[in-house]
Protein backbone atom coordinates (compact mmCIF):
# COMPACT_ATOMS: atom_id res chain seq x y z
CA UNK A 1 0.00 0.00 0.00
CA UNK A 2 1.02 3.64 -1.10
CA UNK A 3 1.54 6.05 1.59
CA UNK A 4 -1.21 9.12 2.02
CA UNK A 5 -1.13 12.65 2.58
CA UNK A 6 -3.69 13.31 5.03
CA UNK A 7 -5.93 15.53 2.69
CA UNK A 8 -5.96 12.25 0.62
CA UNK A 9 -6.12 9.71 3.30
CA UNK A 10 -9.49 11.91 4.42
CA UNK A 11 -10.82 12.16 0.86
CA UNK A 12 -11.52 8.13 1.02
CA UNK A 13 -12.68 7.83 4.60
CA UNK A 14 -15.08 10.47 3.90
CA UNK A 15 -16.29 8.75 0.78
CA UNK A 16 -16.84 6.30 2.92
CA UNK A 17 -18.98 7.84 5.13
CA UNK A 18 -20.63 9.64 3.03
CA UNK A 19 -21.61 6.06 1.22
CA UNK A 20 -22.51 4.74 4.48
CA UNK A 21 -24.49 7.22 5.54
CA UNK A 22 -26.87 7.36 1.84
CA UNK A 23 -27.50 3.73 2.42
CA UNK A 24 -29.06 3.59 5.76
CA UNK A 25 -31.21 6.76 4.78
CA UNK A 26 -32.10 5.21 2.01
CA UNK A 27 -33.13 2.14 3.74
CA UNK A 28 -34.94 4.47 6.80
CA UNK A 29 -36.94 5.72 3.63
CA UNK A 30 -37.88 2.61 2.05
CA UNK A 31 -38.72 0.92 5.88
CA UNK A 32 -41.16 4.17 6.17
CA UNK A 33 -42.35 4.74 3.44
CA UNK A 34 -43.15 0.73 2.05
CA UNK A 35 -46.74 1.16 2.90
CA UNK A 36 -47.67 3.75 0.13
CA UNK A 37 -47.26 1.03 -2.48
CA UNK A 38 -49.87 -1.76 -2.74
CA UNK A 39 -48.67 -5.10 -1.91
CA UNK A 40 -48.55 -6.08 -5.42
CA UNK A 41 -45.24 -4.17 -5.90
CA UNK A 42 -44.40 -4.19 -2.21
CA UNK A 43 -41.94 -6.55 -2.65
CA UNK A 44 -39.88 -5.11 -4.96
CA UNK A 45 -39.42 -2.33 -1.77
CA UNK A 46 -38.03 -4.75 0.21
CA UNK A 47 -35.53 -5.98 -1.89
CA UNK A 48 -34.39 -2.59 -2.49
CA UNK A 49 -34.13 -2.32 1.58
CA UNK A 50 -32.35 -5.48 1.86
CA UNK A 51 -29.17 -4.25 -0.93
CA UNK A 52 -28.80 -0.79 0.95
CA UNK A 53 -28.83 -2.69 4.24
CA UNK A 54 -26.32 -5.06 3.21
CA UNK A 55 -24.26 -2.43 1.38
CA UNK A 56 -24.31 -0.57 4.47
CA UNK A 57 -23.31 -2.99 6.50
CA UNK A 58 -19.89 -3.85 4.01
CA UNK A 59 -19.29 -0.06 3.59
CA UNK A 60 -18.88 0.08 7.65
CA UNK A 61 -16.74 -3.00 7.61
CA UNK A 62 -14.71 -0.98 4.66
CA UNK A 63 -14.03 1.95 6.77
CA UNK A 64 -12.83 0.09 9.36
CA UNK A 65 -10.36 -2.03 7.03
CA UNK A 66 -9.71 1.64 5.63
CA UNK A 67 -8.74 2.94 9.08
CA UNK A 68 -6.93 -0.16 10.49
CA UNK A 69 -4.66 -0.09 7.35
CA UNK A 70 -2.93 2.96 7.77
CA UNK A 71 -2.16 5.05 10.61
CA UNK A 72 -0.73 8.65 10.93
CA UNK A 73 2.59 9.68 11.39
CA UNK A 74 4.65 12.91 11.23
CA UNK A 75 7.54 13.02 9.21
CA UNK A 76 10.68 14.64 9.81
CA UNK A 77 9.33 18.12 8.52
CA UNK A 78 6.38 17.71 10.53
CA UNK A 79 4.00 16.96 7.97
CA UNK A 80 1.37 14.44 8.63
CA UNK A 81 1.25 11.56 6.32
CA UNK A 82 -0.83 8.68 6.44
CA UNK A 83 1.80 5.48 6.58
CA UNK A 84 0.50 1.65 5.85
CA UNK A 85 0.37 -0.54 8.95
CA UNK A 86 0.82 -3.74 7.17
CA UNK A 87 -3.03 -4.75 8.15
CA UNK A 88 -4.46 -5.51 4.44
CA UNK A 89 -6.67 -3.50 3.10
CA UNK A 90 -9.80 -5.75 2.65
CA UNK A 91 -10.98 -4.59 -0.97
CA UNK A 92 -12.96 -8.44 -1.23
CA UNK A 93 -15.56 -6.88 1.52
CA UNK A 94 -16.87 -5.33 -1.47
CA UNK A 95 -17.16 -8.72 -3.37
CA UNK A 96 -19.01 -10.27 -1.08
CA UNK A 97 -21.27 -7.07 -0.82
CA UNK A 98 -21.99 -7.43 -4.52
CA UNK A 99 -22.52 -11.26 -4.28
CA UNK A 100 -25.52 -10.33 -2.11
CA UNK A 101 -26.48 -7.41 -3.48
CA UNK A 102 -26.52 -7.58 -7.56
CA UNK A 103 -28.60 -10.64 -7.92
CA UNK A 104 -30.95 -8.82 -5.90
CA UNK A 105 -30.72 -5.81 -7.70
CA UNK A 106 -32.31 -7.39 -10.82
CA UNK A 107 -34.76 -9.37 -8.64
CA UNK A 108 -36.03 -5.60 -7.98
CA UNK A 109 -36.55 -4.89 -11.52
CA UNK A 110 -38.46 -7.92 -12.47
CA UNK A 111 -40.38 -7.52 -9.20
CA UNK A 112 -41.76 -4.00 -9.96
CA UNK A 113 -42.62 -5.42 -13.87
CA UNK A 114 -45.76 -6.29 -14.07
CA UNK A 115 -44.90 -10.08 -15.15
CA UNK A 116 -47.40 -13.53 -15.02
CA UNK A 117 -45.90 -14.94 -11.86
CA UNK A 118 -44.31 -18.15 -13.41
CA UNK A 119 -42.12 -15.92 -15.57
CA UNK A 120 -41.07 -13.97 -12.66
CA UNK A 121 -39.70 -16.43 -11.06
CA UNK A 122 -37.54 -18.11 -13.74
CA UNK A 123 -36.68 -14.48 -15.12
CA UNK A 124 -35.46 -13.63 -11.39
CA UNK A 125 -33.13 -17.04 -11.69
CA UNK A 126 -31.60 -16.52 -14.70
CA UNK A 127 -30.47 -13.09 -14.26
CA UNK A 128 -29.51 -13.66 -10.63
CA UNK A 129 -26.95 -15.71 -11.60
CA UNK A 130 -25.27 -14.23 -14.28
CA UNK A 131 -25.52 -11.17 -11.84
CA UNK A 132 -23.45 -13.83 -9.10
CA UNK A 133 -21.34 -15.05 -12.21
CA UNK A 134 -20.33 -11.62 -13.04
CA UNK A 135 -19.16 -10.82 -9.47
CA UNK A 136 -17.41 -14.17 -8.92
CA UNK A 137 -15.22 -14.18 -12.15
CA UNK A 138 -14.70 -10.48 -11.79
CA UNK A 139 -13.32 -11.36 -8.13
CA UNK A 140 -9.53 -12.55 -9.36
CA UNK A 141 -8.85 -10.16 -11.73
CA UNK A 142 -9.47 -7.39 -8.70
CA UNK A 143 -7.20 -8.87 -6.69
CA UNK A 144 -4.42 -9.82 -9.28
CA UNK A 145 -1.31 -7.73 -9.77
CA UNK A 146 -0.44 -8.19 -12.68
CA UNK A 147 -2.37 -6.27 -15.46
CA UNK A 148 -2.72 -9.42 -17.91
CA UNK A 149 -4.53 -11.58 -15.31
CA UNK A 150 -7.34 -8.66 -14.66
CA UNK A 151 -7.90 -8.12 -17.89
CA UNK A 152 -8.72 -11.73 -18.95
CA UNK A 153 -10.95 -12.47 -15.70
CA UNK A 154 -12.15 -8.37 -16.60
CA UNK A 155 -13.09 -9.60 -20.06
CA UNK A 156 -14.85 -13.45 -18.85
CA UNK A 157 -17.17 -11.05 -16.36
CA UNK A 158 -18.16 -9.06 -19.36
CA UNK A 159 -20.13 -11.86 -20.35
CA UNK A 160 -22.84 -12.81 -18.01
CA UNK A 161 -22.91 -8.56 -17.85
CA UNK A 162 -24.00 -8.44 -21.79
CA UNK A 163 -26.33 -11.72 -21.21
CA UNK A 164 -28.08 -9.02 -18.49
CA UNK A 165 -28.31 -6.16 -20.74
CA UNK A 166 -29.51 -8.45 -23.49
CA UNK A 167 -32.42 -9.63 -21.12
CA UNK A 168 -33.02 -6.43 -20.37
CA UNK A 169 -32.92 -4.40 -23.75
CA UNK A 170 -34.30 -7.30 -25.79
CA UNK A 171 -36.44 -9.64 -23.69
CA UNK A 172 -38.37 -6.98 -21.34
CA UNK A 173 -38.78 -5.07 -24.26
CA UNK A 174 -42.55 -6.10 -24.77
CA UNK A 175 -43.23 -6.27 -20.98
CA UNK A 176 -41.88 -2.74 -21.26
CA UNK A 177 -44.23 -1.52 -23.62
CA UNK A 178 -47.01 -2.62 -22.64
CA UNK A 179 -46.81 -1.07 -19.18
CA UNK A 180 -48.64 2.45 -18.76
CA UNK A 181 -47.93 5.93 -18.38
CA UNK A 182 -45.24 7.14 -16.00
CA UNK A 183 -44.29 3.29 -15.30
CA UNK A 184 -43.14 2.83 -18.55
CA UNK A 185 -40.97 5.72 -19.15
CA UNK A 186 -39.37 5.13 -15.36
CA UNK A 187 -38.53 1.73 -16.11
CA UNK A 188 -37.19 2.36 -19.33
CA UNK A 189 -35.37 5.00 -17.24
CA UNK A 190 -34.18 2.57 -14.96
CA UNK A 191 -32.79 0.03 -17.68
CA UNK A 192 -30.97 3.23 -18.36
CA UNK A 193 -29.52 4.49 -15.00
CA UNK A 194 -28.76 0.17 -14.84
CA UNK A 195 -26.40 0.44 -17.91
CA UNK A 196 -24.40 4.11 -16.94
CA UNK A 197 -24.09 3.04 -13.09
CA UNK A 198 -22.75 -0.74 -13.69
CA UNK A 199 -21.21 0.18 -17.07
CA UNK A 200 -19.31 2.61 -14.76
CA UNK A 201 -17.69 -0.50 -12.65
CA UNK A 202 -16.07 -1.84 -15.56
CA UNK A 203 -13.87 1.59 -16.30
CA UNK A 204 -13.36 1.69 -12.49
CA UNK A 205 -12.26 -1.93 -12.89
CA UNK A 206 -9.98 -0.52 -15.98
CA UNK A 207 -8.28 1.82 -13.37
CA UNK A 208 -4.82 0.00 -12.86
CA UNK A 209 -4.99 -1.19 -16.36
CA UNK A 210 -5.09 2.19 -18.08
CA UNK A 211 -2.64 3.51 -15.45
CA UNK A 212 -0.13 2.09 -17.10
CA UNK A 213 1.55 0.36 -14.91
CA UNK A 214 0.46 -2.48 -12.64
CA UNK A 215 1.89 -0.56 -9.59
CA UNK A 216 -0.80 0.27 -6.70
CA UNK A 217 0.04 4.32 -6.66
CA UNK A 218 -1.70 6.95 -4.01
CA UNK A 219 -3.88 8.63 -7.37
CA UNK A 220 -5.02 4.89 -8.88
CA UNK A 221 -5.94 3.64 -5.07
CA UNK A 222 -8.01 6.86 -4.26
CA UNK A 223 -9.75 6.60 -8.04
CA UNK A 224 -10.95 3.12 -7.43
CA UNK A 225 -12.37 3.23 -3.79
CA UNK A 226 -14.02 7.00 -4.69
CA UNK A 227 -15.19 5.43 -7.88
CA UNK A 228 -16.77 2.63 -6.45
CA UNK A 229 -18.15 4.93 -3.59
CA UNK A 230 -19.77 6.62 -6.72
CA UNK A 231 -21.20 3.50 -8.37
CA UNK A 232 -22.58 2.06 -5.66
CA UNK A 233 -24.76 5.06 -4.75
CA UNK A 234 -25.83 5.62 -7.65
CA UNK A 235 -26.36 1.96 -8.36
CA UNK A 236 -28.10 0.73 -4.82
CA UNK A 237 -29.58 4.20 -3.59
CA UNK A 238 -30.39 5.80 -6.78
CA UNK A 239 -31.62 2.47 -8.33
CA UNK A 240 -33.53 1.60 -5.21
CA UNK A 241 -35.50 5.29 -4.94
CA UNK A 242 -36.39 4.84 -8.91
CA UNK A 243 -38.04 1.48 -8.05
CA UNK A 244 -39.72 3.41 -5.66
CA UNK A 245 -41.11 5.94 -7.76
CA UNK A 246 -41.95 3.03 -10.51
CA UNK A 247 -43.75 1.19 -7.54
CA UNK A 248 -45.61 4.05 -6.59
CA UNK A 249 -46.41 5.40 -9.92
CA UNK A 250 -48.14 1.74 -10.43
CA UNK A 251 -49.71 1.94 -7.17
CA UNK A 252 -51.78 5.19 -7.90
CA UNK A 253 -52.51 3.85 -11.42
CA UNK A 254 -53.51 0.81 -11.02
CA UNK A 255 -56.08 1.54 -7.96
CA UNK A 256 -58.70 -1.08 -8.88
CA UNK A 257 -56.00 -3.95 -8.15
CA UNK A 258 -55.31 -1.68 -3.98
CA UNK A 259 -58.53 -2.83 -2.61
CA UNK A 260 -58.78 -6.28 -2.86
CA UNK A 261 -55.34 -6.96 -1.88
CA UNK A 262 -54.90 -4.27 0.51
CA UNK A 263 -57.92 -5.74 2.09
CA UNK A 264 -55.99 -9.50 2.04
CA UNK A 265 -52.97 -8.16 2.92
CA UNK A 266 -54.41 -6.70 6.45
CA UNK B 1 -4.89 22.72 16.53
CA UNK B 2 -4.37 24.70 19.84
CA UNK B 3 -4.74 23.23 23.23
CA UNK B 4 -7.14 23.17 25.34
CA UNK B 5 -8.15 23.30 29.16
CA UNK B 6 -10.05 20.13 30.52
CA UNK B 7 -13.02 22.84 30.83
CA UNK B 8 -12.78 24.17 27.38
CA UNK B 9 -12.57 20.49 25.58
CA UNK B 10 -15.74 19.02 27.86
CA UNK B 11 -17.97 21.66 26.51
CA UNK B 12 -17.34 20.83 22.70
CA UNK B 13 -17.72 17.17 24.11
CA UNK B 14 -20.83 17.78 25.80
CA UNK B 15 -21.88 19.68 22.82
CA UNK B 16 -21.39 16.90 20.24
CA UNK B 17 -22.93 14.35 22.91
CA UNK B 18 -26.11 16.76 22.98
CA UNK B 19 -26.39 17.28 19.81
CA UNK B 20 -26.31 13.43 19.22
CA UNK B 21 -29.17 13.07 22.01
CA UNK B 22 -31.65 15.61 20.68
CA UNK B 23 -31.08 13.64 16.87
CA UNK B 24 -32.26 10.52 17.40
CA UNK B 25 -35.23 11.62 20.01
CA UNK B 26 -36.53 13.40 17.41
CA UNK B 27 -35.94 10.61 15.04
CA UNK B 28 -37.50 7.84 17.40
CA UNK B 29 -40.53 11.07 18.03
CA UNK B 30 -41.01 11.25 13.99
CA UNK B 31 -40.92 7.63 13.20
CA UNK B 32 -43.03 6.83 16.20
CA UNK B 33 -45.52 9.60 15.44
CA UNK B 34 -45.60 9.83 11.47
CA UNK B 35 -49.56 7.72 11.51
CA UNK B 36 -50.91 10.95 13.30
CA UNK B 37 -50.15 12.28 10.26
CA UNK B 38 -52.91 11.49 6.98
CA UNK B 39 -51.00 9.98 3.97
CA UNK B 40 -50.90 12.86 2.05
CA UNK B 41 -48.14 15.41 4.21
CA UNK B 42 -46.72 11.52 5.79
CA UNK B 43 -43.95 12.13 2.82
CA UNK B 44 -42.91 15.06 5.15
CA UNK B 45 -41.74 13.29 7.71
CA UNK B 46 -40.27 10.81 6.16
CA UNK B 47 -38.00 13.25 5.35
CA UNK B 48 -37.70 14.86 8.65
CA UNK B 49 -36.72 11.98 10.06
CA UNK B 50 -33.74 11.01 7.30
CA UNK B 51 -33.46 14.55 8.26
CA UNK B 52 -32.26 13.62 11.89
CA UNK B 53 -31.07 10.56 11.44
CA UNK B 54 -28.86 11.30 8.71
CA UNK B 55 -27.35 14.41 11.58
CA UNK B 56 -27.04 11.92 14.32
CA UNK B 57 -24.90 9.33 12.35
CA UNK B 58 -22.86 12.43 11.41
CA UNK B 59 -22.63 13.66 14.72
CA UNK B 60 -21.25 10.25 16.24
CA UNK B 61 -18.27 10.47 14.01
CA UNK B 62 -17.73 14.10 14.61
CA UNK B 63 -17.47 12.78 18.26
CA UNK B 64 -15.44 10.11 17.40
CA UNK B 65 -12.96 12.77 15.58
CA UNK B 66 -12.76 15.06 18.70
CA UNK B 67 -11.94 12.23 20.90
CA UNK B 68 -9.14 11.16 18.51
CA UNK B 69 -7.55 14.89 17.80
CA UNK B 70 -6.60 15.28 21.81
CA UNK B 71 -5.14 13.57 24.47
CA UNK B 72 -5.43 14.46 28.07
CA UNK B 73 -1.31 15.31 29.33
CA UNK B 74 -1.02 16.27 32.69
CA UNK B 75 1.27 19.87 32.89
CA UNK B 76 4.63 20.41 34.95
CA UNK B 77 2.26 21.60 37.25
CA UNK B 78 -0.18 19.21 37.64
CA UNK B 79 -2.79 20.74 35.59
CA UNK B 80 -4.71 18.84 32.97
CA UNK B 81 -4.49 19.87 29.48
CA UNK B 82 -5.74 18.54 26.34
CA UNK B 83 -3.29 18.26 23.50
CA UNK B 84 -3.32 17.76 19.90
CA UNK B 85 -2.53 14.29 19.08
CA UNK B 86 -1.83 14.90 15.46
CA UNK B 87 -4.56 13.09 14.51
CA UNK B 88 -6.64 15.92 12.59
CA UNK B 89 -10.41 16.99 13.59
CA UNK B 90 -12.40 16.06 10.59
CA UNK B 91 -14.63 19.13 10.07
CA UNK B 92 -15.36 17.65 6.46
CA UNK B 93 -17.93 15.05 8.35
CA UNK B 94 -19.98 18.07 9.02
CA UNK B 95 -20.18 19.46 5.20
CA UNK B 96 -21.21 15.82 3.81
CA UNK B 97 -23.62 15.86 6.53
CA UNK B 98 -24.89 18.80 5.29
CA UNK B 99 -24.32 18.01 1.52
CA UNK B 100 -27.65 15.31 2.50
CA UNK B 101 -29.55 16.94 4.74
CA UNK B 102 -30.09 20.85 3.79
CA UNK B 103 -31.51 19.75 -0.10
CA UNK B 104 -33.71 17.36 2.37
CA UNK B 105 -34.88 20.10 4.38
CA UNK B 106 -36.16 22.16 1.61
CA UNK B 107 -37.71 19.47 0.24
CA UNK B 108 -39.54 18.33 3.73
CA UNK B 109 -40.91 22.25 3.61
CA UNK B 110 -42.33 21.45 -0.44
CA UNK B 111 -43.67 18.26 0.90
CA UNK B 112 -46.15 19.53 3.75
CA UNK B 113 -47.57 22.06 1.11
CA UNK B 114 -50.35 22.05 -1.34
CA UNK B 115 -49.26 22.16 -4.16
CA UNK B 116 -49.88 20.78 -7.62
CA UNK B 117 -47.46 17.51 -7.69
CA UNK B 118 -45.79 18.49 -10.65
CA UNK B 119 -44.88 21.74 -9.43
CA UNK B 120 -43.72 20.39 -6.08
CA UNK B 121 -41.41 18.08 -7.96
CA UNK B 122 -39.87 21.32 -9.54
CA UNK B 123 -39.70 23.56 -6.87
CA UNK B 124 -38.21 20.76 -4.82
CA UNK B 125 -35.67 20.15 -7.65
CA UNK B 126 -34.57 23.95 -7.68
CA UNK B 127 -34.57 24.34 -3.96
CA UNK B 128 -32.35 21.03 -3.43
CA UNK B 129 -30.32 22.20 -6.05
CA UNK B 130 -29.66 25.57 -4.82
CA UNK B 131 -29.31 24.40 -1.37
CA UNK B 132 -26.71 21.56 -2.25
CA UNK B 133 -24.42 24.20 -4.22
CA UNK B 134 -24.79 26.32 -0.68
CA UNK B 135 -22.84 23.92 0.96
CA UNK B 136 -20.71 22.49 -1.56
CA UNK B 137 -19.24 26.37 -2.50
CA UNK B 138 -19.48 27.30 1.37
CA UNK B 139 -16.74 24.08 1.99
CA UNK B 140 -13.40 25.89 0.37
CA UNK B 141 -13.71 28.51 2.91
CA UNK B 142 -14.41 26.55 5.62
CA UNK B 143 -11.09 24.84 5.01
CA UNK B 144 -9.10 27.52 3.85
CA UNK B 145 -6.03 29.32 6.52
CA UNK B 146 -6.56 32.45 5.13
CA UNK B 147 -9.59 34.59 5.73
CA UNK B 148 -9.72 35.97 1.95
CA UNK B 149 -10.22 32.67 0.95
CA UNK B 150 -12.88 32.24 3.45
CA UNK B 151 -14.49 35.62 2.69
CA UNK B 152 -14.69 34.71 -1.17
CA UNK B 153 -16.05 31.42 -1.23
CA UNK B 154 -18.61 32.66 2.22
CA UNK B 155 -20.05 35.21 -0.42
CA UNK B 156 -20.18 32.83 -3.55
CA UNK B 157 -22.42 30.33 -0.92
CA UNK B 158 -24.67 33.11 -0.23
CA UNK B 159 -25.98 33.80 -3.73
CA UNK B 160 -27.82 30.06 -4.04
CA UNK B 161 -28.99 30.99 -0.09
CA UNK B 162 -30.10 34.35 -1.28
CA UNK B 163 -32.17 32.24 -4.10
CA UNK B 164 -33.64 29.87 -1.53
CA UNK B 165 -35.13 33.01 0.25
CA UNK B 166 -36.33 34.61 -2.70
CA UNK B 167 -38.16 30.82 -3.50
CA UNK B 168 -39.76 30.68 -0.03
CA UNK B 169 -40.34 34.39 1.00
CA UNK B 170 -41.82 35.70 -2.42
CA UNK B 171 -42.21 32.68 -4.91
CA UNK B 172 -44.30 30.56 -1.77
CA UNK B 173 -45.90 33.99 -0.94
CA UNK B 174 -49.05 33.14 -2.61
CA UNK B 175 -49.21 29.04 -1.85
CA UNK B 176 -49.01 29.83 1.94
CA UNK B 177 -51.39 32.60 1.34
CA UNK B 178 -53.94 29.71 0.17
CA UNK B 179 -53.09 28.06 3.24
CA UNK B 180 -56.02 27.64 6.09
CA UNK B 181 -56.08 28.58 9.72
CA UNK B 182 -52.88 27.05 12.21
CA UNK B 183 -51.18 25.81 9.06
CA UNK B 184 -50.61 29.00 7.89
CA UNK B 185 -49.28 30.41 10.84
CA UNK B 186 -47.05 27.93 11.08
CA UNK B 187 -45.84 27.92 7.58
CA UNK B 188 -44.85 31.71 8.44
CA UNK B 189 -43.08 31.07 10.92
CA UNK B 190 -41.13 27.76 10.09
CA UNK B 191 -39.90 30.31 7.00
CA UNK B 192 -38.84 32.96 9.71
CA UNK B 193 -37.30 29.53 11.79
CA UNK B 194 -35.50 28.67 8.36
CA UNK B 195 -34.24 32.36 7.85
CA UNK B 196 -33.03 32.76 12.03
CA UNK B 197 -31.28 29.49 11.81
CA UNK B 198 -29.65 29.21 8.53
CA UNK B 199 -28.53 33.00 9.13
CA UNK B 200 -26.95 31.20 12.16
CA UNK B 201 -24.10 29.15 10.07
CA UNK B 202 -22.87 32.36 8.12
CA UNK B 203 -22.18 33.85 11.33
CA UNK B 204 -20.15 30.95 12.88
CA UNK B 205 -18.49 30.89 9.49
CA UNK B 206 -17.55 33.96 9.90
CA UNK B 207 -16.49 33.94 13.43
CA UNK B 208 -12.43 33.05 12.45
CA UNK B 209 -12.73 36.29 10.08
CA UNK B 210 -14.54 38.43 12.65
CA UNK B 211 -11.92 37.25 15.30
CA UNK B 212 -9.14 39.10 13.72
CA UNK B 213 -6.34 37.06 13.39
CA UNK B 214 -6.81 34.02 11.15
CA UNK B 215 -5.40 31.55 13.46
CA UNK B 216 -7.12 28.80 15.01
CA UNK B 217 -6.92 29.63 18.71
CA UNK B 218 -8.90 27.97 21.19
CA UNK B 219 -11.51 30.18 21.61
CA UNK B 220 -12.54 30.20 17.52
CA UNK B 221 -12.35 26.36 17.86
CA UNK B 222 -15.13 26.56 20.47
CA UNK B 223 -16.63 28.91 19.57
CA UNK B 224 -17.34 27.24 15.80
CA UNK B 225 -17.89 23.79 16.77
CA UNK B 226 -20.27 24.57 20.01
CA UNK B 227 -21.87 27.49 17.33
CA UNK B 228 -22.72 24.93 14.84
CA UNK B 229 -23.84 22.36 16.90
CA UNK B 230 -26.74 25.04 18.50
CA UNK B 231 -27.64 25.81 14.69
CA UNK B 232 -27.75 22.29 14.10
CA UNK B 233 -30.29 21.37 16.65
CA UNK B 234 -32.05 24.07 15.80
CA UNK B 235 -32.48 23.92 11.93
CA UNK B 236 -32.89 20.29 12.02
CA UNK B 237 -34.51 19.04 15.64
CA UNK B 238 -36.97 22.46 15.81
CA UNK B 239 -37.36 22.47 12.24
CA UNK B 240 -38.30 18.91 11.89
CA UNK B 241 -40.52 19.43 14.79
CA UNK B 242 -42.19 22.38 13.56
CA UNK B 243 -42.91 20.35 9.86
CA UNK B 244 -44.31 17.81 12.22
CA UNK B 245 -46.64 20.39 14.06
CA UNK B 246 -48.24 21.58 10.31
CA UNK B 247 -48.46 18.42 9.07
CA UNK B 248 -50.68 17.65 12.06
CA UNK B 249 -52.85 20.72 11.68
CA UNK B 250 -53.54 19.91 8.18
CA UNK B 251 -54.46 16.66 8.68
CA UNK B 252 -56.88 17.84 11.19
CA UNK B 253 -58.27 20.29 9.35
CA UNK B 254 -58.61 17.72 6.32
CA UNK B 255 -60.35 15.39 7.20
CA UNK B 256 -62.94 14.85 4.19
CA UNK B 257 -59.03 13.73 2.35
CA UNK B 258 -57.95 11.89 5.59
CA UNK B 259 -60.30 8.98 5.54
CA UNK B 260 -60.30 7.80 1.71
CA UNK B 261 -56.26 7.31 1.84
CA UNK B 262 -55.95 6.34 4.79
CA UNK B 263 -58.11 3.49 4.22
CA UNK B 264 -56.31 2.83 1.04
CA UNK B 265 -52.89 3.04 2.79
CA UNK B 266 -54.13 0.37 5.55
Amino acid sequence: MPSLSSGEFSLVYNAFSFTFAAMFATFIFLVMSRNNIVPKYRGAIVLSALVVAIAGYHYLRIFESWQAAFVPTESAEGVLTYVATGAPFNDAYRYIDWLLTVPLLVAELVAVMALAPGKKGWLTFRLGLAAALMVILGYPGEIATDTGTRALWGFLSTIPFLYILYELFVGLAPAIRSEKGQAQVLLRNIRLLLLATWGFYPIVYLIPILSGSGALTAGVLIAVQVGYCIADVAAKCGYGLMIYAIARAKSESEPQVTAPLAAAAR
